[in-house]
């Protein structure tokens, strides 16, 4: 069975040594929070994962989740007693408002931990991670009256929460979809429809699941402008709020997947269900955008998750397994053979992992800190440059983390050779677990689109603008830092390749779209590499200053400079190639015909 | 269900107009076969693989073999007819010289069948596959009367053939292996053990299944010098050659794994089984080594294989998925969407997927080429020109081919959105099936070391001096041909990455030998990217020239272009970023104490 140990002291290096956390001191929910406090929250959930949802991991890829004949779904063995203890901790609801039943913690706080509680039992972490999705949307589009009904029983876990987008014929293009709600004399609307992808959309851990549901109202506007969104409970309430009768959507089937079999993915059939609208007519999309915004930072994480998990099992392995000799001569000429972590090869692949998931756990720390100025600062100039970088980053993080942290998983396997590929190990499930993030909350391709179509011109291109130059800056206040120069070096010329990009994205993209398209993979790649660079030299100086304070802290700081070195030695290059995939434009694609592909 | 067509047109193509078939036409097996014959032939075994045996693959994927309890196999519904149906006609056998019941066809043309085998049903085809495998070992290593008696009934189909290395304490260092083989008065052996990850171990296919195992002789040397190959049949012979009584070997358990569901991997135990050694006392390891070249080129072409039928899919996906417009305005305005084939970031994945095909398909039969040169021409000189070049490539081979057809398999899977993740539609198997090539017959880092450490440097690395000037004579003697510019242009520039790093590693690698380690993954793919830029120029060249001679293939020829272009511009540069990783050397990585990780 897979190990695992939630890296509470590199979080906490983090928050204190390199993000200021002690700075949003002002912010509601922060002031209290000392960094012991928030070591001691993170090592309580640590404990509950490590101990409790790990061990359910394997037990629930093999299990699966059950839709029995009635149409209702089964967890795996264990799922229900963990889950409860989940929403015990007040887990679930730790951001959430205290006047809505929650702990008014930072988001900050909330992304973290689900870091850990994805990394243990990604599909566990699921139910809550939608609860918390409904959540947000209805916190910030719900009338009162939704707020105080459902919110309190969502914290708490009592219920839980969906989100329902997908539909046969429309995914990506949600102008498509084609779910009615036809008004009711009583104000509340009947949903009628197919939902397809549904995660956590009928499962056994809460009384209730509140359903946020697309679809359009008779007479509405064709395309996007015509969606609205609402609110559909699995069990309508009576007018005390108690659960009444059973409303009329239920779970169609469960889809067989390649990974995440603990989480039942469903089939969600509305016939005439009693929904609520949620904000404004036809303006769903709007609303559902917040949640997703949130949910692509909360997937972002599932990336980094597995391959945190992945690489410390991959570590371990190579300290353990005895295999062939050093190329410089036997290292433990007593034993049978050395263990695999002499091989430069095998150090290869573990710091290619180790050197992104540091900086990214970093990137993803960033954006929640920006998220909660964003959402809880009272300061309008403070809260828009921190809604800039975060608007400007989310499909950053949701492409790069999700796409390199399966990478890393697959590295992470090929660490194991071929037990790797065996189920008993754990390692293959992190690979088909760790597929879906680059798929679901808007497909890769689609992030690279958001960033390249609509954050980098959004307000004549301002976030951008003030991203490099935040970059720009950190440049030149530590260019003379002697043991930074490696990485201020470094970022600089990354920056620089990121700069020439997007200066050709201005010249030929709008002219000719299919540039932009045609670049915007490479280019949300390439500004994720820029962004690890810039972390990872942050990192590097807070290092410095860690070990000098701190002697006793020296080891730990030099593993990471020497982390943060091979980062900037052979993944911040590919930034050059990057730039010169873009510059080649969309011409030679754009030359075949569809027929002849 | 995954359609899939065999690519008999490309194939024939390749080996017609890139590969100079024609040229070949003295060699035993040759010599009879015009191209139109070739096609023929092909045309028969594609017509087996796509209505036989591909839709198999799914329920293959689902229903897994069974142990049963009295320890034997059962393969998925419909496969044994399937087989039987490979062995008749003669497919099993086709390049086994015709005195031992083969048809002495070129092993050029198994290379083929075998791509196409895989495409339709991977794990089917390396029932067969392992069987060749046998076959190769005991042609160049066992006596005339082992010969006679095996190879016949096992290129027939009527019995199997595996190979056993691995052991639970050793995969890739051998010299630990445990297997004992105790002499017996009548000169057989009695050979105790257990060897896991045995593909196609144990099965109900064949009649009798012939094992290849590795053991030590009792009081042989330890290490690699003292392992011995032995013949253990399953069932005994009788003095007649008919099948006698059960042997002491039998499947102790077969591995549940993340993909070739329909392979049985066992645990295969020897309690006392009775073998005959093949060639030399202590000298199995060699002509093991014989067979597992045959073998790496073929899991090279397992990946190449993936990569096909994944595209294939992915395209017709592409073109038919309604989603989305246009970024240049609808193409489609009567439809509710466009196809999503319009947008430049699918056309990137497809092009990225199929140019890498073809020109992996090219580099596949040049290889498999040299193999028949090596073995069949009466001319030294040839033969050990195409030994060197063959010994060269096929590390590149292996770990190129399986690493970027998995990576493909992914991108393909990508294309369809949230359904590429659900299993109904195929794709996710395909990503699972192919995952497991990366790992055997040598983990990629093991063909990257053996590149680095053993091809490059072998015989005063003149294998690299010659195909280096190979290149560079290609290069002089096209690089005034106009339209070919664009090609030969970015070979030269990654033929000089190559060579840069070469001379790297020549400066580096014999004072300090992790340079070496530390250089050779990214070598490796530097050196495949190299071979593929190589092979699509010469895939140019022979395109130009096919269209000006036939104006009818114009728009086929042209479709090969754009490929080839889209090669040039997007997929080659990749050579400089791999040079810079390589030249930043070693001591970054082995920096990390093993306890640090």
């Amino acid at each position: 069975m897979p190990i695992y140990k939630a890296p509470v002291d590199d979080a906490v290096f983090l928050l204190d040594d390199v993000l200021d956390f002690n700075g949003y001191g002002q912010l509601p929910g922060f002031g209290d929070l000392t960094v012991d406090m928030l070591s001691q929250i993170l090592g309580e959930a640590a404990k509950l994962f490590e101990e409790v949802t790990l061990p359910l991991n394997q037990i629930g890829d093999r299990a699966g989740c059950v839709r029995l004949d009635d149409a209702s779904v089964t967890t795996p063995p264990g799922f229900k007693a963990a889950y409860k203890s989940l929403a015990d901790g007040g887990w679930i609801g730790l951001s959430i408002p205290t006047e809505y039943g929650g702990q008014g913690l930072p988001y900050t706080l909330t992304v973290l931990i689900n870091e850990f509680a994805t990394s243990a039992n990604m599909s566990l972490a699921m139910y809550s991670g939608l609860t918390q999705g409904a959540m947000a949307a209805l916190l910030r589009h719900g009338d009162e009256r939704q707020k105080r009904i459902f919110i309190p029983r969502m914290a708490s876990g009592v219920w839980a929460g969906t989100m329902n987008l997908t539909e046969p014929q429309c995914g990506t293009d949600l102008g498509l979809l084609t779910t009615r709600a036809a008004p009711r004399p009583d104000g509340s609307y009947a949903i009628t429809g197919q939902k397809i992808f549904i995660s956590s959309g009928e499962h056994d851990l809460a009384e209730n699941i509140i359903h946020l549901v697309l679809a359009r109202i008779e007479g509405a506007p064709a395309g996007v402008k015509g969606i609205s969104l609402f609110i559909v409970p699995k069990f309508n309430l009576n007018g005390d709020g108690s659960l009444g009768s059973r409303n009329n959507v239920s779970c169609g089937s469960i889809e067989h997947k390649m990974g995440i079999h603990a989480n039942s993915t469903c089939v969600m059939n509305y016939d005439d269900a009693t929904g609520f609208l949620v904000g404004e007519a036809n303006r769903g999309l709007n609303a559902m955008f917040v949640m997703m915004n949130e949910a692509r930072l909360g997937v972002a994480v599932q990336g980094l998750s597995i391959s945190e998990i992945a690489y410390q099992n991959a570590a371990q392995y190579a300290r353990e397994r005895l295999q062939g000799r050093s190329l410089s001569g036997p290292k433990y000429p007593a034993q049978s053979a050395d263990p695999i972590i002499v091989h430069p090869d095998i150090r290869r692949m573990l710091l290619e992992i180790r050197s992104f998931n540091e900086a990214a756990r970093g990137l993803a720390l960033s954006a929640a800190l920006d998220s909660d100025v964003a959402h809880r600062s009272s300061d309008p100039t403070a809260r828009q440059a921190a809604e800039d970088r975060l608007g400007l980053l989310t499909p950053v993080l949701k492409g790069m983390l999700t796409d390199v942290g399966f990478e890393n998983a697959v590295k992470a396997m090929q660490v194991f050779g071929g037990h790797g590929y065996i189920g008993e190990w754990g390692m293959e499930q992190f690979v088909r677990d760790a597929r879906i993030a680059m798929i679901y909350e808007g497909a890769n391709g689609i992030q690279a689109l958001d960033l390249v179509g609509r954050k980098l011109p959004k307000d004549g291109g301002r976030a951008a603008m003030a991203w490099f130059k935040e970059i720009s800056a950190f440049i030149a206040a530590n260019g003379e830092n002697e043991p930074l120069k490696p990485f201020v070096q470094g970022l600089q010329s990354a920056l620089g390749d990121l700069q020439k990009a997007t200066a050709w994205l201005m010249q030929n993209a709008l002219a000719k779209p299919d540039n932009a398209g045609a670049a915007s993979y490479d280019y949300m790649h390439l500004f994720g590499r820029v962004a690890l660079g810039y972390m990872w030299a942050r990192i590097a100086k807070a290092a410095l200053a860690g070990a000098q304070r701190d002697p006793a802290s020296a080891r730990a700081m030099e593993a990471k400079l020497i982390a943060g070195r091979f980062f900037v030695e052979r993944m911040l290059p590919e930034t050059a190639f990057r730039l010169a995939r873009i510059v080649s434009g969309a011409d030679t694609m754009m030359s075949l015909d569809a027929e002849m592909f």
